[in-house]
């Protein structure tokens, strides 16, 4: 049984099925406009990061216009990706598992595929599996650039690490990653730029000593929405890895710009439209969605479009809003909408997004590589 | 495409793929004797809740072990429970929308159905998707018991609304909804008893009120894993609507029992199986499952049949493990088992749940009402 489809082209917003993720179309080109337009002139391309929304549609779109492919965290939405039509991919994570390196090194004789090491015990693990399938398998060190995750440090244990992975007779050294995760939610600008000049130190002392041992690759990738515009200036980044831009959350709402507003660059294109199902008691409303609808990992959904009306709290099944007194009463039924407090998670918890312009569903496209992700 | 299956019958348990959610067999079945020797003998039966698994494979088994029947939360579920050849279906929750209405007045022709009400609001909206299937709809009317979400006010209240429902053409009143959610979560026995104490006044206020309009019924449900033995020895409940009590998870595992000591009348069954793909730094692993498999909104997960190992964090990809000086120091590739924090809406995120025993694979089982729930 294929999953429930919450809509279908050519129907009215009104008449979509809750709860749903909504992709406002014309706010979601602009994002990619606005993306283009930063890196136009720059060094860097974009590869967006497929993680945020495991759709191989949206990714396409994002090549169509101007993205060098995608990233992805996992070889199960890798392989959606290339099932779905994209022919460069970047598995950003560490993968040590033999089934998942066979099913890896396979999708290499359909697309461009390229893996991370940040240890030596992975390297006989990944030449394992591309000398099985009889291919190189192109990866990348991962460095840890203060993020304090995965990753080697900076400098000499990264030539050292990088010289091991080339010696490998089914592996090439490829480049680096150096991503730089919680800099991108630092919620003063420049609190973020100062975060990754030290990013950038790391990155130019990991290639000099990649330079010193004949190693140095120009392919650097990392950065992502909070902080791309230093990565792109640095003249060593040749990619940003941007995901949340295309559709915004209400975790970037909160972090500020260079001018100390809110952080407007991009528009909110990703909307979950919901019903009031109860309203028991005056001041309170309960909608049809609860963290199985919404990953509140990253903080409460904030509601779109109707003033004095705020999101109070969330459980399984349930979010509960809470009316200030000048706002307009809500009735059973009435559809809500709200923006998600993190757009990568919940995604993951649905199965279509439908793609909405002027109130009329235009398309419904699968999240075809959402899940736990193997 | 199907979604992708980490495991098949007959493979050993360290092939399985990661990151899986496992069922211990022998824990499952021995946690379901035990749920049904508690209730033998009593007015209550069983009526597990398949929000929590979302999986009609194990309501089957939960029936088969002498349940009534299900309770679901959502339309969407009670359809892939019928699907799935589950015939009796309690929706707990306020439907409201006139399609979900249609396709739940559809299911009553294959299956025994009914739903909740707690508003006037929607009685005309239950009636007319009734009387457009031609068929008379069960409707129970929720009570606000003490947890203060969804459900009227205890009393009279119940009775002017099950008297509005009863007089619809197409809806026969059925009884109360009588469920205290957060009831099930308090630590202390002492607490969870009392707490259920005044629900049990509320009931018995809205069954007198209901008697006065000649509208009182012996369908009363509620109760929860954490506090089901009030409900049962109430005289009142028919019906206990259990659902984590099969699996347990980490929170349930921080409540006390009567005697104090850890709440152990169940076993943990439902596991994580994870690898651990980046030890970058002594005393640090991490291991291949972040958001996307494991919901934290109760807590993080915490490490199974390891001394000295602890979850210190989760992020979208991630779980970070912290090594005490005595934990025997785990290998790139090497698997761990965790208990999930919160079981429903872990279980949400797979499309598979592993059946294990003796550690190799029984089954695998899909959970075939997963996804935001419409």
């Amino acid at each position: 049984m294929p999953p429930y489809r919450p809509a279908e082209p050519g129907m009215s917003l009104a008449d979509v099925d809750t709860p749903s993720l909504l992709l406002d179309m014309d706010a979601f080109e602009q994002n990619l406009a606005t993306m283009a337009a930063a890196l136009e002139g720059s060094d860097a391309r974009l590869r967006g990061h497929a993680k945020a929304h495991k759709c191989s549609e949206i990714a396409k779109r994002q090549i169509a216009s101007g993205a060098v492919g995608v990233c992805c965290q996992k070889v199960s939405e890798a392989a959606a990706m290339v099932a779905g039509g994209v022919e460069n991919v970047l598995v950003t994570n560490q993968i040590v598992d033999p089934a998942k390196l066979g099913r890896l090194c396979e999708l290499t004789k359909q697309a461009d595929v390229a893996v991370l090491c940040d240890d030596a015990a992975a390297i006989p693990l990944l030449n394992a599996a591309a000398e099985n399938a009889a291919i190189t398998l192109n990866v990348l060190v991962e460095v840890d650039v203060g993020a304090g995750r995965c990753g080697v440090e900076p400098g000499d244990a990264v030539a050292v690490l990088a010289k091991e992975v080339d010696a490998a007779k089914g592996l090439h050294f490829a480049g680096l990653q150096a991503y730089h995760g919680s800099a991108q939610h630092l919620v003063s600008a420049a609190d973020r730029k100062s975060a990754i000049a030290k990013t950038i130190e790391k990155v130019k002392a990991s290639k000099a000593a990649l330079a010193e041992v004949g190693l140095d690759r120009d392919w650097v990738t990392g950065a992502g929405t909070g902080s791309f515009p230093n990565e792109r200036d640095s003249g060593l980044y040749t990619e940003v890895q941007a995901g949340s831009f295309a559709f915004m959350d209400a975790d970037y709402a909160t972090i500020e710009g260079d001018d100390g507003n809110p952080f407007a660059t991009f528009n909110h294109a990703l909307f979950l439209w919901t019903t009031v199902i109860s309203a028991p008691r005056a001041g309170e409303a309960f909608l049809d969605v609860g963290h199985k609808g919404h990953s509140k990992d990253s903080g409460l959904a904030t509601v779109a479009e109707l003033d004095g009306i705020e999101v109070d709290g969330q459980s399984d099944e349930h979010t509960k809003l809470s009316l200030g007194h000048n706002a307009k009463p809500l009735t059973i039924g009435e559809k809500v909408k709200l923006i998600p407090g993190h757009v990568d998670p919940t995604f993951n918890l649905h199965d279509w997004v439908v793609c909405v312009r002027d109130d009329k569903v235009e398309d419904v496209w699968r999240i075809d590589a959402r899940g736990p992700g193997y």
